[in-house]
This record gives structure tokens, sequence and C-alpha cells, in this order.
């Protein structure tokens, strides 16, 4: 059985939801960042990473949020979470899954971990302080580029949801404005509606403006 | 036919060379860094991101390096780049390319484009001071965990060789000591003994150390 390593209010999020959408057979395991439990010589030995999410897999364990999604929707393919038999439309969903991870999930990050990229305190302020513009930024491009509606890829239900969801619910911690983002609060309200959606919800107790 | 846009000292190196290891027909187009062509009217509408590569298709355009070499690769089939009938092994590729986008890249960028995250000269000076430090640890980590060798993925050559060695060329520049990191030069240096790379690399005019 799969076993999905996650902690709330991270980017595990948007892998329980599809491991939700796909039907599969799954646990999962809490990792408790309040007490540094990521970087414990356990966790350590499942994700040199010290991060979540990790999938445990009969295989091994693989790491990377859009190495997940792709990994679920290959490997429950009746859930049809994934163009998977046309290379472009794939490679549509893991540009705009790359997109979150390289760009947008950074940008969050500099709010809350800004350690990663500067050890000066006055430097790590300066970093939070753009956060709400950066975010901003990658919001309105999601908005006007990528973003089909109802769902990112158009009328397919696709693992890119879950990804944009599960950032898209950070907007407001990080100080943007979201009244001003149609696109991103309509598809918010169509996830929130969706019964594997409730449940991963629920399940993590995240909270979600 | 296909075109890549591309600029020499950037991560396009890995598309370029994907294309020249699956034989595919394209044109390389060199965007002009130094008269910031990324930016001009032209280039957004191609690229609205403003940045490189961007893959012209027949079907449209794509963008962010781990969307494109899986696009190479499940476009050109026959170049066996990655291990495209098997999702775990699949996902594996993509977990390793993710990381570089997302965790090694965006460590690279620090010293470079610290204003993407902060608008403070000082805190762009601390940015750059971190870059060693933490190329050096991404670098450690796929030494020990991910580079299976001869080829990342073990016996295979996929998509993911390209990118760490374009990844890889930066280690120099960004202030890391290499003589260290022996997993990662014999990498470089087998790649540099295969016509493809050596055939994108001199096409840039790149300046491998």
């Amino acid at each position: 059985m799969l076993k999905l390593y996650y902690a709330p209010g991270t980017c595990a999020l948007a892998t329980h939801i599809a491991l939700e959408e796909a039907g599969a057979p799954y646990e999962a395991v809490r990792v408790d960042f309040g007490s540094q439990a990521q970087r414990s010589l356990e966790y350590l030995a499942i994700n040199p990473k010290g991060r979540v999410p990790a999938l445990v897999t009969e295989r091994g364990t693989l790491t990377e949020t859009p190495s997940l999604l792709l990994f679920v929707a290959q490997h429950f393919p009746a859930a049809e979470l994934a163009p998977l038999a046309d290379p472009f439309a794939l490679a549509q969903v893991q540009e705009f899954n790359s997109y979150l991870c390289s760009t947008v999930h950074v940008a969050h990050a500099h709010g809350r971990r800004g350690t990663r990229w500067a050890d000066d305190a006055a430097a790590i302020e300066a970093m939070k302080r753009k956060v709400p513009a950066t975010m901003m930024e990658c919001a309105e491009l999601i908005e006007r580029k990528f973003l089909k509606g109802p769902w990112v890829m158009g009328e397919q239900y696709t693992v890119c949801d879950p990804y944009l969801f599960t950032i898209g619910s950070w907007l407001e911690g990080d100080g943007v404005d979201t009244t001003k983002l149609s696109g991103i609060l309509e598809h918010r309200r169509r996830m929130l509606a969706r019964a594997a959606v409730q449940k991963a919800v629920s399940a993590e107790g995240t909270h979600v403006p």
C-alpha cells in the first residue's frame, strides 16, 4: 500500500487530494513539523531532503510534487487524472506543475523559509516584504495564461487542479488581495465541492480561506 | 519543425542537447539577453514568462525544462530518452528533474537574479554569499542519493543527464570547489564525449569548466 508523508499547510495536500481522486489504497502519515520531525534521522532515512511530501511505494520512495502527481495519474489510469496518451497535452500538465514548484512555491517560501537562501536577518525580512508582490504576479500570470477553466487544462480535471488549489490556498496568508483573482477563487470553490478535496482537507485539518 | 528559444549559459542547454540526442528536426533561436530581448513584446508573445527555454511546436509553445525534456522523450520515443513504459521509473526521472528546477536552479539564481525575491541591495548581496554553500549542499545530495552512474538513472541515458550536465556546469561559477565532487565531474566528462553534447555546446558557444 502507498504511504504518503505529509504535514498540514504544505504542498503535500496536492498529492493527498490526487490519491483520493484516484481511489488509491494509501495511508497518510503526518510528519510533525512542530517538533522538527522532518529533520529526524528516522525521517531523513525516508526522505534525505527533510521535506514533505514523500510517497513510499512498493518499489521505493518518490519525492517532488510534480513527480508524485504524474506517478498517481499513471499508476491509476482509470481515474483519468492526466492526458496520458497525448505527449503535448501531458507536457502542458508538467509545464504548469513545474511552474508551480519552481516559481510559485519558491516565491511563497521566501516568506517563511528565507534561511534557505540567506543567513542575514535583515535580508530575510527583505525577502518577506516582497512576497505579496511576487505571489500576485504569479497568480495573475496563471489567470491570464494558464487557467483555462473550468479546470486548469480546460474541460478535463487533471493533477494540475489539486496543485493549483493547494498553492492557491496560501495566497491570503502571503498578503495577496485575492478579491482581484476571480479565476483562482472560482477554481477554489469548484475544488471544495469535490468529495476527494473535502476528504483530504479534512483529514489534514487544513485551513482553506 | 520545432523551434527552441535559448540563451547561452542558461538551462535551455538541457533541452538543446536532448533535441540533438533525439535526432529531432529543430531550429535553435538565440534570445539576446544582453539587449534584454527576453523582455521584448515580441518575445513575451512567445513566452509571457520572459525566460528561456521556450519550445514552439506545431500545437503551441511549451516552457519549463522538465516539461520540455519529457516532451522530447515522448515525441521521439525511438531515442529512448526516458523509461516511458514504466510509471515508477518515469516518476524517478521527473523527481530528479523537479529537484533540479525547484531547488538547484533556484539556489543558483540567488547569485545572479536576487531581485526576483528582494528589492534591497544588501539583501541581494546576502543571497549571493550563500550560493556556494547551497549549491554544494545540492551537489552533495545528488552524488549521495541520486546519481547512480554511469548515468543519473543508472545504465540508461535519460533526459536527466543533459539537465544535470547543464546545471552542473554552473558549479565552478557559483564558487563551489568541484574537486570534491568526483561523481559529477566524471558525469561531465562522460557527457562531453557524446556527439550530441558537443554539437549543442558548440552551437551555443557555452563555456563548460
